[in-house]
Formats: structure tokens, C-alpha cells, sequence
């Protein structure tokens, strides 16, 4: 695994530089359920958690998500990678126009409540550069994502994707895609590891659903360092549970 | 994982028809040692056993190694897979020569002593086509394989390798090589995918090593039917503790 570059926060690599780091998402709608869910979440071992902010009942208000956010982090020690998943890749519907989303992006990272910040490349430009102005200015990491629920693009295609996301100055690049069969699967992986070799920064790749599952366990070995597991709730089909991710991830560790 | 085919013995699957079936080699060189050995290893609920013969110290006495290979299935239940890994493909000495080696596997088919038996394809064609007349008559499956312990030859040279073995008759085609780099994994994944989907036969894939070692996990996302496991001591370099193996296995299976 040597071409591989581990995510780091505060120039620490997460998961100690072992790829892929184990990410959990929490899918809650209300506080009190967020808490409840990274504190089962926190007790399977992950890297870090993913705050998937649009199934939040109360994203509309700032001050409510700063807050939550902040104490996600304090009650888990873990690190926060705040996450507004747009419908058009895959999130739920929200009561804020993009305006709104990314005043509420830069109110995390003004109120220092997350350690990573999810901007999809899709997003308007001038959004992704405020993004990476309010990041590097609050000394947040910057994750551009791009997600495809029906297909797997080319892997020359999806290659080109990662190049673009670290054209845009992104510190890690994400790719999630749908593959219909599974030679998609190993698109997916040959772009992710072509992308861990070209590209100066970590990159993450994963395919979906049952068919894809097995990119959540193989993604490491081909560049990508990061994976997410299903705590109480999957954010995304093919997500596998978090212990037995981490068990088999230590299996190969130790055989690599 | 609708285009990969099962192992099947008697008609029967193995693994239920859940790929891969999960194999631990024996390699122990004395009888009881042996059966110390498959007892251990069948604590760890493989689905059939493979005795690397050339390991065994009393290789060269033909009724020792017949009630040998009798006595491992007698004592487990489980399915035998009998294999001679020549010098040129990883295997150890012995004392016996090519001549030798193909009365002592006919002895194992007359004697009904083993479910399948492993020819290397790069064999001499009269002896592969020997073996493919005495595993029919016995009953018994046949396994051709290919091993190379130095590099991966490229996915196109690979899936010929496959064809041919389908093309000698093989009832399972097995491939199993030494990656330099990850790509050289996704080329092993990539090639056994295609002959999975290309060929009448169950296949068999498997990238050695550390870099290896997920496709010991993977392999079956991408058509192959069979993994090894280790139960006491590894036959090759790369595979994986047996009980860890088959619950990344299961994790990847309720996925899919």
C-alpha cells in the first residue's frame, strides 16, 4: 500500500496512517438522536464521523447546527466531517436554497465545529471557492465529493474527476458511484488508484450498493483512504456494519 | 455476483453455492502431523481441505499417501483437494519424477482418495490429458493451474491461461500470481472476471503477497470460486488467517 496518502488533521494521518481511516455517518434527525447515534457509532472504533446534516430536522437553523456539531465532537472525541448532501447527488430534500447551505458551511467553520467540510464539485464554483477560503481560514479540511446513484462513469472519466476536484484545491477528493455490473467495480478502483498516484493529496474512492460492497473492504489497497461503515444507519446502499468493516480492514492490514 | 459459477462436487456446490469456497492447504510432513493439522483446520469450518502432498515426507510410497488422503477426509467430512506443486511453480523437492508423480495422482483416483485433483497446465500435455481420463473415471474433479511466484503476466496473457485450461478440459481453472504493484492486482481481478463470465467453468484467481492479499477477500466479487486460507502454516505468501477470512467473507455475502 505504498502509493497511498492518508487523510490528515492538524498534520496527524487519521487511523494512525493505516489506510483506509473508518468513517461513520449519523443520519439522526434531531439532536438528542445524534447524540445517541455517535455515541453507538464512537463505540465501534471508527476514525472519524460524518454529520449528514440534511436529514437534520432543524439544518434551517444555524446557530442549532453549530452547536450539535460541536457537541458531536465533544461527547466522541472523534473528529466531525460535516457533510450537506445536495438531492442531486443523493441527499434529502432541506429548507435552504444553496445561498443558505453555504452561509451554514461557513458558520461550522467560523464556529470551528468540524474538523472536515463535504463540498460537492458539482456545486457552483464561486461556492466551492468560498468553501476553500472559509476552510483554510478556520484550518479545516476541505473533502470535494462526487456521487453517481445511477452508474459508473469510465474510469479515465472518474480519473479526470479527481484530477479536478485537486485542481479546485480540495485537501481529500471522494468519488461514489453505482455500478451496474463488476467490471464498474474495478473501473471505480483502477480510476482511485491511478488518482492516488497522479495526485498530491489523499483520495477516496468507493462503488455502491451490494455489488460494490466489496470496494468498501479493497478500496485501501488500491489508494483509498477512507471507508464508511453503517453504525445504526447506512447513508448509502452497501455500506457494511462498522466492527466487522474494521475487523476485516485489521485482517488485511496485518497480511499487507 | 450473478456470473461466477461454483465449485461444484457430485453436483453439489460447495459453499452452498456462496462464492468463493474457502480452502486450507495442508502442509505438514508426517501422517499424524497431518491429521493434527486437518482436524485444525477443519475447527475453522472451511468448506473442503487441500493436502500439498509435496510437503509430505512419504510422498515417494504410493499406499501411504492413498490412505493418507483417505484418512484426511474420513476424519474432517470435508472435500480433499489433492495437489503435487511442482519446484517450478512453488513447490518443494521430492523424490519422485514426472513419470512418478502422475502414477502416484492415478493411484489417488483409483483409489478414490480425494473429490479434486490439482494439474499444474504447464504439465507435460500427455500427463494433463492422463489425469483428465483418470479423474473422469474416478469421479473426481480437475483442477489446472498456474502459478507464477515472480511476477503477473498482463490480464490478456492471463485470460488465455484460463481459456487454456478450459480448452485441456478442466472442471476448475486456478491462476494464482505475485503482484509487483496494485495494478497488477486489479490485471489478476480483471482477467479472472472475464473468464468467469467467458467460460463454461468455475475459475479461480488469486494475487499473492502482501499487495495480494485483498484479492483473497475480493476475488469472489469478481468470479472467483475459490480462496485459501491459512489454518496452521500459509502454502503461499498472502493468505489470510481462516476464521477472519471467512467472516469477511459472510460481511461481503449479507452485502451482496
Amino acid at each position: 500500500m505504498s502509493a497511498m496518502r492518508p487523510i490528515t488533521l492538524q498534520g496527524r494521518p487519521l487511523a494512525g496512517g493505516r489506510l483506509p481511516a473508518v468513517c461513520v455517518p449519523l443520519v439522526a434527525h434531531t439532536a438528542d438522536a445524534l447524540l445517541a447515534e455517535a455515541a453507538a457509532a464512537a463505540a465501534a472504533g471508527p476514525d472519524l464521523l460524518e454529520w449528514r446534516v440534511d436529514f437534520f430536522d432543524a439544518i434551517a437553523d444555524t446557530a442549532a447546527v453549530v452547536a450539535v456539531a460541536r457537541a458531536l465532537r465533544h461527547a466522541t472525541g472523534l473528529p466531525l466531517l460535516f457533510t450537506r448532501r445536495s438531492q442531486r447527488e443523493g441527499g434529502q430534500a432541506i429548507p435552504l436554497d444553496e445561498a443558505g447551505v453555504l452561509a451554514l458551511q461557513q458558520a461550522v467553520c467560523t464556529g470551528d465545529a468540524a474538523d472536515l467540510v463535504d463540498v460537492e464539485m458539482e456545486a457552483d464554483p464561486a461556492h466551492v471557492g468560498a468553501m476553500r477560503a472559509a476552510t483554510t481560514a478556520a484550518g479545516i479540511g476541505l473533502v470535494l465529493s462526487f456521487h453517481d446513484f445511477q452508474r459508473t462513469p469510465p474510469a479515465d472519466e472518474l480519473l479526470a474527476r479527481y484530477r479536478r476536484m485537486a485542481a479546485l484545491g480540495a485537501d481529500v477528493a471522494k468519488i461514489a458511484v453505482m455500478p451496474q455490473a463488476p467490471a464498474d467495480v474495478l473501473a471505480l478502483l483502477q480510476a482511485t488508484l491511478a488518482a492516488s498516484e497522479a495526485l498530491a493529496i489523499p483520495v477516496a474512492g468507493m462503488a455502491m450498493g451490494g455489488l460494490g460492497a466489496v470496494s468498501r473492504l479493497a478500496g485501501g489497497a488500491f489508494g483509498s483512504a477512507l471507508t464508511f461503515g453503517v453504525g445504526q444507519a447506512a447513508s448509502a446502499p452497501g455500506q457494511l456494519p462498522v466492527a466487522g468493516l474494521r475487523a476485516a480492514l485489521d485482517l488485511l492490514g496485518r497480511a499487507a
